[in-house]
């Protein structure tokens, strides 16, 4: 981008409005639009930009709009601004290029490169935008082969102006991931929801940690997700009947009844393998950081549950001079004592337990 | 139990261990007994008994092995201790007490109640044995019509004095729960991480904070938790079909083809549908402390990565006042910033944001 570059977003809810707060953090000349004048209105004045046309072509134009628009607004701007590099933001980035290959041609669409910036928020609209929703994160850049290299570099350029991370991927590459790292996900966690929705009460009294973590997602807004799935239908529908099949053959096995002859039985033998390959699976993810996935020393804590106990917790850690990778609060039923799990690094173990002990703190070992 | 009372604990994995932990802080005489001598040598050397066979007959036998072995040893104490009540703490219930039925006759049974801590590790053994395991968890106590109210009394005894609440309900009703709340999302956890495992590592560095949530668990030892799903094959057998059935449903929409025409699509409103579901079905879950669910308000914090910025955030939060609900600590890729969720209540929202702000905290709004 040119000194002082104009970037028009086109769309301003949560991510396009963020895209908007961290542009114009960073000093540049963003202008935006929006067909919903309430949602423009909001992004205005949280400061997000000034609002379209922009006075000059702008030198980039970034689209974030709902996934079924995405293409025929990309198609509008390219036109509209015939030297701009456009990026779409939208979760899936296959069928938005299949179309706009039919609708403005391969001459304009060296100006177009998708990307997709994974981050998010269950709350929606330009009130829940963040300046810093992209900060760290993973955005994917996905080149097609017409894609200029100029138009590249212009949106590796926006992800590292919001503080984001680029990967490149090609179009097809993201979407088969996505469909496996978060679409596949999302549909498990909503029908394992599904599933709850129908439990009585003192079912559910029986709930711990386990389902709360299969199921958050399955919180997340159905409009938008219905549309994300829609849109990369064949990917997500490949995986989909893979594990509906992953769940069959658990079922066929526990069809033949229990097995109570223990752990020698050959269906227990063949369940254990297919629990081994959950735990293979589940190990490949890659840790905070984009390392290597590490395993953190687990101290679990028992602090009390009322104002000044975490931070108690935490000032004792401060002293002690150790880094907190990770933290989860257990939920207890009924009980006003909370175990809190610190995860720190296997050196500072020993140190941490050591200094939580001796100062009072109730510590498992 | 009388004054003093006296406890045999048969088996001295996590559970048992733990639970003589608790009881010895309570000063009941707790004597252990384990096939594995190692075991139970780690057992009482971190204080959890003394070895059995116990001087006199105890008030008390809690049965504490792996699944397989519950109802046979559990017959055998029945057999041994003609007046104590018996307990097993095994993850399910029914397919025990049919065996017991056949082995020990009813007379005996009526010192039998079943019952199941809920709470656990992804650690096992004695060492990784903890006097706080139970504190504030629910402890199912599942009196069949053959048991004596002494024995049931003995039992919720049992969990009290561990720090847990116990929950009645019956052998059926428990297994059908922990098939819902738990051995489901387990067995979907893991086929969820089986199909990670022969991802590409470029599409793993696309994963966020939602597939590691649902694929948690399948971190989980597949050696106990395939006996946990063979002994409880017939209702996670039952639920199993339904959540194939639920994927198949999502993927026959999907194999229909991508819709593009946007959120009015019949197949998008019928993703939607299916969607709607699991946002309902999570909303069900008890929140803490067993309260009916209450969505708390979320702040998220930037914080840089060192060592002290969590206890320098936390200890501005006890300045305010405001009880954190839980924490959520985002893992960023290639950048040493992350973000912090602090889930507070309602009341305290703004009150928290206003504060972190002043003092120089980056709050997303």
């Amino acid at each position: 981008m040119s000194p002082t570059p104009s970037v028009l977003i086109v769309g301003t809810g949560l991510i396009g409005s963020s895209v908007g707060l961290a542009l114009c953090r960073e000093g540049l000349d963003v202008t935006l639009e929006d067909a919903d004048a309430a949602h423009l209105r909001v992004a205005v004045s949280i400061g997000a930009g000034t609002p379209g046309p922009p006075a000059t072509d702008p030198d980039l134009v970034v689209v974030a709009v709902p996934p079924s628009l995405v293409a025929p607004v990309t198609a509008e701007v390219l036109r509209r601004y015939p030297r701009a590099p456009v990026t779409d933001v939208g979760s899936t980035k296959q069928a938005a290029l299949s179309q706009l290959r039919a609708t403005v041609g391969s001459g304009a669409l060296d100006r177009y490169v998708g990307s997709h910036p994974m981050a998010g928020s269950e709350r929606s609209g330009p009130l829940a935008a963040q300046a810093d929703l992209f900060a760290g994160r993973t955005w994917a850049v996905t080149p097609h082969p017409e894609a200029g290299p100029e138009a590249v570099r212009a949106v590796e350029c926006l992800a590292r102006r919001c503080s984001a991370v680029p990967v490149r991927l090609s179009p097809a590459a993201h979407d088969e991931a996505v469909a496996l790292v978060s679409h596949l996900p999302q549909v498990a966690a909503s029908v394992v929801g599904g599933l709850l929705s129908g439990a009585a009460d003192d079912q559910l009294v029986l709930a711990g940690q386990g389902v709360r973590d299969v199921t958050r997602i399955a919180a997340s807004d159905p409009d938008l997700w219905s549309q994300i799935l829609a849109v990369n239908a064949e990917p997500v529908a490949r995986l989909l009947h893979e594990a509906a099949g992953g769940l069959e053959r658990f079922a066929e096995l526990l069809d033949r009844g229990p097995a109570l002859s223990g752990p020698a039985d050959p269906v227990v033998g063949e369940l254990r393998a297919l629990l081994g390959r959950g735990v293979e699976g589940a190990a490949r993810l890659p840790g905070k950081h984009g390392r290597q996935p590490r395993a953190y020393a687990s101290v679990p804590v028992v602090v009390p549950d009322r104002p000044g106990a975490l931070a108690g917790l935490f000032t004792e850690v401060e002293a002690v001079g150790v880094n907190i990778e990770d933290v989860r609060i257990d939920h207890s039923p009924g009980v006003p004592v909370g175990l809190v799990e610190l995860f720190v690094g296997h050196e500072d173990e020993g140190r941490l337990l050591d200094a939580l002990g001796q100062h009072g703190w109730t510590v498992h070992r």
